[in-house]
């Protein structure tokens, strides 16, 4: 199903009637509202105007529209922030974050949790029950613009006592955090500061931890809002839209006070500015996105509640405004990204936004219409997906059973975060070559927690899981299939330490070797790994490896580089895609897999009964459907920028 | 004329005498003294000691040097700092830019405004009507070293104050900012802040009335001083040195308060560092200057005054101190200069500084003499640059008649400054681009405000006008040649949102587009634009335009390129050089002018009678000279970094 | 000898004995211990607990092990920094500088001396006359941390008092600095602010003499220390470890209060972070280091006190974990730079360290054993050495005849730092170059401070020497060799002014040359300079040359490169090492001394009655030895990443 976001606060109520009408024409069937209402929902304190709010709302229901209502916290008004200051976060070097743009609240502000509260109810009161409204958004991209990490005077004693919670006497903390090195014994939680403004670096444990209490902050803050809504919107969903390539909070713990896990997808901002791409690389796929850009997370936030009910809740319609470099998508993109979303499993595509804003921060935004209310690119596009919903009776399957499982863990984020030890070992750069990888030989990925049940995959990927504690080596040992695991993987305890046993720790009841030595690599230094008959550069990161094994494949110096032992295999290495793909494609074949290598630009995924096929070249390129395949989207030939999709037999 | 800028507090009074001496044995007429010389004037407050500056203008006065006085604000003395603390500006992080350098006042301190009046009615008293002094220079090189901006705390009511005056009510305010966008909505212009400190980027018309009102800071700073001189100085001229690729406020407006407008030319510091040029141009230009960095500053400060009076102040004599690498003019660069600028119209150029100094901040900044008084370099070549103004009688003429006008817009540059939208989109870079490719065809170009009279001119180009308000579109309406727009013109309205009609907004008028989508590329992401028969790279920005005019120019997607209408032009793309030297010759031989292609080492400028030809190649390039042209200086070579003039006919 | 880092303090204590025997298994003498167990010495105020480690230091004792013991000031625990809060450095931007990693304190902070003070008396009462204890370390790598400029409140009236006692009154630093420039000057020292926060660059007198301020505050804080320990602990030594390319503080004052002088050898991350390598270099040295990186700075330190007594305090054992990457040394270079240290002259080379911590910041940071006590690379590497140190009965000699001098000054690299002029004029780096040339001609390098006896050398090379004052001067003319002056020699007062002379001031004397000017130049920007038949590429640095003398070397626009006056040498231009080595070939030839060229991964070092060739290529390189050379480590051809050894005749 397609959806919207829209601001009627930002047109005239003229317009309302026609917007709504236009938005059921082209097959919308959601409309999310309000998420940064608050200056006019509430001008002045406790002086609410609902008026507005509920008109609009009744204007879209009986267009046969439903409502996605929002707390509107991402946006506390000027009069608000100036009665209490101390709502404010505060940046690393002790500066306060102001008023002006959004997101200027600290999570452990006192203030700021009351002042939620309040006006959560207020708008949980109001419209909790509102025929129109299906569910409910809480906020707005937590953590956007840098705000997870605060540090505001009042976080000070906030994490003391998150410390004191984890370690009971702080005898304990100074044996976790060995604060012995360097004289840093504390002789009582108080003593605690928050880890910022330091000479050097601090101790990572510190870190590690200030992070860990950042994230569950915000765990918190959810969980207050989703039980004030819940308390007051029967029988409506909650949700929270996430953001791409943003780990800086456990999203797991987020999700598990929500039913609807959203997300909003970007592919061309996200392949200019976050994936770490050369330039060649962001200029290949700069009007398309990188093919695994949204993939990727849709993937992810599939299996980031329960349920597995998830959205797209802003979907790029056209350029963006906060890229270094925004192109416009290629002609076809906006469907091609909704279809894929929808492959995956997506209940809904909701585009960010209707109609393009003429004024402020986000004037340069595309909608789906253009600041003078004409149908833009983006109107065109959605409403032929609107159209293909409506003849294919498309119904999206969010449990289409994967071949595959990739570990995707917020905690190995933060552990590689505070102590990198190679300039470029970045995490989600890490997971990002796996998943390549994996969805190059045509295969469906879920992705998943480290303490998911990870039965009955013929694959599991770790591509690191540097803290590995008690339930995720269960889940490690409950894998039937492949077990494939990456560099770093048990080299922390969960207080930063290196085991005692020596990395990969726990890991070594799965295999039985010994990392001795590690090597961070400039990406200039590159070395050479021998696997079969081929060759392929290995660089960045590099393990020495002891234990009884053979390596199955041997670096150019003699030193071993992978490692097996049974179905478990461990890489002592950064691995490089091709690698990986080769790998991965022996692994599955030794399973009656039968291998399919897709070209750079191809996708495959299985979704509502159909095969899709998802073409980001210039060119047509075949799919690789089955003689006789019934084609129900497209054909034989993928087009440019566009998708096939075939009943699956 | 030549002049010169001296120190007299730097040197022993005895050394007087023979530099006086000197400066007029070479030809120097003007001698501007004292800008920095506050703490000698008064060492401790109303302690004032004249007695030293009197005699030394006596001194110079006594060789027949006429002397360019000045009030020394840019730099107050540390007693006034310490008993008025609240004079110093303050950065955006919110912290005090302290004493010891230069420039540490804040344009809106009350204390500051109180401390120059004071001041600067006691050096007028003085020296207004001394018959040696035959105009002034007021302060130093506003918004030098950043300081156009300050964040301290007497600048938020100012700024507050100033928001009334434009919006009259704050419902005006919000409606025209968006203010209803994130919650932004002000009850009273008393709650508004400086646009500093924000989690993420401010409103963007909150920062360009932010830059608006420190820009009318200076016009009110500049003028304050003004009338105090003018009061005490009669029949003497006012004026302040600008500075280069300098556009942090509205130079047009300071200089409607001046009779002379002057700048500071250092072709090599602004090629190395302010150009934005790949490490191949700069090392090419590394000795002579960029062909174009000192024409297009003289063409600017041309236009800058009604009377078009104009000076450079400053002119570079031998290496600088301040880019970041400081190499030595090739042998006759500073005659070249010298000559550059008197073809260009200057009335007088001055040079800095008569002797380096072997102390402080700029002791390697070269001097016409050594720190030990003999003659540098830039002395002889000034010296040679005299005996020629006196042998061939020059007169410099700065109203002659050009064939080409180019609009220059202060506003301009904050508008793209506050939202570029393409990290390379830079207003002085692509203004270049057309500034260069109309020199390259040998043309003499007036440079000009966009509510400049425009008519006459065979061809005006606006390289970019985002807004245009009605002042400009009219001007633009009475432009009699070809008129050539370029991309993202009329885009802003003045309260920089988008117009109704779309971009181009009130250009429409002019020419049947409209602009329904933007896209900034990467500078590695390129494509073709095919005009006639030849193609060109097009990068960083392009436009979607509709409408019914045919494009002249088409890329290779197919989408337009360039349109006209009429006499009519507009480029909807980030235009190369090669295509604007085409395209605009194109445009003149149309209207009959003969095409001159130079080489780009060689300028033209015609002035005083003659055609000057500069050459900054090493080696000599023929001058397109008439057969038989009465050469008055070199030849039909034109020698490696000279310069050959003949007589016009 | 061989010695080791150790932290008692970390390990249980039943560990201790078995690592003690351990130790003296594999030959070492020497444990340093407790620079860093404040707050295990004194967990809190005047509570002492000296047992833990009494046993730790009998344990070491009665396995025949020496120790260093230090004083633990690098390290203030929290109660004192919670309690006297005005001990923390302030960063240039105004900020604290807070407790959480180490160095957190302020040279110049009156509650810190005091403490100092207090807490190395009691460690020196208590441990001064143990019979184990061999020798001290004072504090811990002075500056570490960017630690040396500090801009705290205290810190102003300690700069004022070092201002009054250098130039007595305020009219002498006026005219020295001069501070008419900018209206500067000053009524009073009290006036007088730190040079942070300003709106442009300081004076850079004004800088410079709050560098030399600073190093002072470092000179008095070891005297400090010194004092305390020398009083209480006779017959010791009395030592601190400096650092690698570290210049922020004059080494040579600090160790006029040593004994032995010690420092730092990690050669992999000096070569990836701090000698300015392009990426092929580092990558070409990524597992060796650079073949001059630690022969450098051993030279360095051997030069260091009278007596030339010099160790290496930490020598790296394995990866580290503060370099942006972090490979292992090849197996071998362990052992290599251990034998290149003694046979430059140390007395001990200790490794840092003997266990690697599992816990806090550097736990990436290699031991000679694994975090679970088993021996490491470094470990056996080590053994080695001892093996060979037993067989062959090496002593090291610190007294070795060299050759040729080196200059090294420490105020050279703050007068080129504060005023660099070029980018990339950096003064480790042009003194690297000069190093570099001499080595690869074999040649043995004595490194001393410019006031030392600089007679009987064959050839003494100052890089570059911008102030040179009486003693230096003295020392130059008593050169009986070449004297080979690098540019910029010669060019600032003491109060870093231009000499009335113009440059190169005093050293006129040596050379009638007269610097006219000097231009800094691009990288790109590379011009030819001519010498014999030969040309070599300059970029960076170029001085004009005027005087009598015609110059021995062109550029290829005719002007001079290079100057001679009977034996004395100046090179107007940034050289490279290829004119380096030809150059200085040229010049020993004609002295009668046989040029040995080396291959780039080959050194040479003679010591204790031996020649030693390092080879750090990954192939053998045959030695050049004589005929019939006695072999004592290695043979004729050098092994990878080895060394060989031949007695000399």
């Amino acid at each position: 199903m397609l959806g919207v976001c829209y601001y009627p606060e930002h047109w005239p109520e003229e317009n309302w009637t026609r917007d709504a009408a236009r938005m059921a024409e082209i097959g919308i069937r959601f409309v999310r509202v309000a998420e940064f209402a608050w200056s006019r929902l509430e001008p002045s304190r406790d002086d609410f105007r609902w008026d507005w709010l509920d008109r609009a709302i009744e204007t879209l229901g009986a267009a046969g529209l439903k409502v996605v209502m929002s707390t509107p916290t991402a946006t506390p008004p000027k009069w608000l922030i100036d009665a209490r200051p101390e709502i404010l976060p505060f940046d690393a070097d002790g500066r306060p974050r102001r008023f002006g743009s959004r997101r200027h609240y600290c999570f452990s502000s006192p203030a700021w949790l009351e002042e939620t509260r309040r006006i959560c109810e207020a708008v949980a009161d109001r419209y909790g029950e509102n025929a129109h409204v299906a569910g409910w958004q809480l906020c707005n991209e937590y953590g956007c613009h840098d705000t997870v990490l605060s540090y505001a005077a009042h976080c000070r004693p906030a994490f003391q006592e998150w410390l004191r919670h984890r370690y009971e006497t702080i005898e304990t903390l100074n044996g976790e955090w060995g604060t012995v090195f360097w004289s840093k014994e504390y002789a009582d939680f108080a003593e605690i500061d928050l880890p910022n403004q330091m000479v050097t670096e601090p101790n990572p444990a510190h870190s590690l931890d200030f992070r860990r209490f950042s994230s569950d902050a915000i765990v918190a803050y959810n969980k207050l809002q989703a039980e004030i809504v819940r308390a007051r919107s029967p029988a409506r969903f909650v949700s929270h839209n996430f953001m791409g390539y943003f780990d800086q909070f456990d999203h797991y713990k987020v999700s598990a006070d929500l039913d609807v896990a959203t997300w909003d997808s970007y592919p061309l901002g996200f392949t200019d500015e976050r994936m770490g791409l050369p330039a060649e690389t962001r200029v290949r796929w700069a009007r398309s996105g990188h093919p695994d850009v949204a993939a990727f997370h849709h993937d992810l936030y599939r299996g980031m509640t329960r349920g597995g009910r998830w959205w797209v809740m802003e979907q790029q319609p056209g350029p963006v405004n906060w890229a270094p470099h925004n192109p416009a998508p290629a002609d076809g993109m906006v469907r091609l990204w909704t279809w894929e979303a929808l492959a995956h499993g997506a209940e809904v595509v909701s585009y960010f936004r209707w109609r393009q804003a003429p004024f402020a921060q986000e004037q340069m935004h595309a909608g789906l219409n253009l600041p003078d209310g004409t149908p833009d690119v983006g109107s065109r596009e959605a409403a032929q997906v609107g159209r293909e919903l409506a003849e294919t009776g498309f119904a999206p399957t969010p449990d289409v059973p994967a071949p595959v499982a990739l570990v995707f863990d917020y905690e190995a984020a933060w552990a590689i975060g505070v102590q990198p030890q190679g300039a470029e070992f970045d995490y989600q750069h890490l997971v990002r070559a796996f998943y390549t990888a994996l969805r190059r030989l045509g295969l469906d990925v879920d992705i998943l927690p480290p303490d998911a049940d990870l039965s009955g995959y013929a694959l599991v990927c770790v591509p690191t899981l540097p803290i590995a504690d008690g339930p995720a080596i269960e889940c490690l040992h409950g894998v039937t299939g492949d077990l494939v695991i990456g560099p770093r993987s048990g080299s922390r305890t969960p207080s930063h330490r290196i085991p005692d046993s020596l990395p990969p720790g726990p890991l070594r009841d799965l295999i039985d070797i010994r990392i001795t030595r590690v090597e961070s690599l400039d990406p200039a230094m590159v070395e050479k790994l021998r696997w079969h008959d081929r060759v392929y550069p290995v660089s960045l990161w590099l393990e020495h490896v002891e234990g009884p094994l053979e390596p199955v494949a041997r670096l150019s110096n003699g030193k071993g580089g992978a490692y097996r032992s049974g179905d478990v295999h461990y890489l002592s290495f950064w691995p490089d895609e091709q690698f990986l793909i080769d790998y991965f494609d022996s692994l599955l074949v030794a399973r009656g897999f039968e291998a399919v290598r897709l070209p750079d630009a191809l996708r495959l995924r299985r979704g509502g009964g159909l095969t899709f096929a998802f073409n980001r070249a210039a060119a047509p390129i075949a799919a690789p459907a089955p003689d006789g395949a019934d084609f129900v989207l497209g054909g034989r030939q993928v087009a440019p920028y566009g998708l096939s999709a075939w009943r699956q037999r």
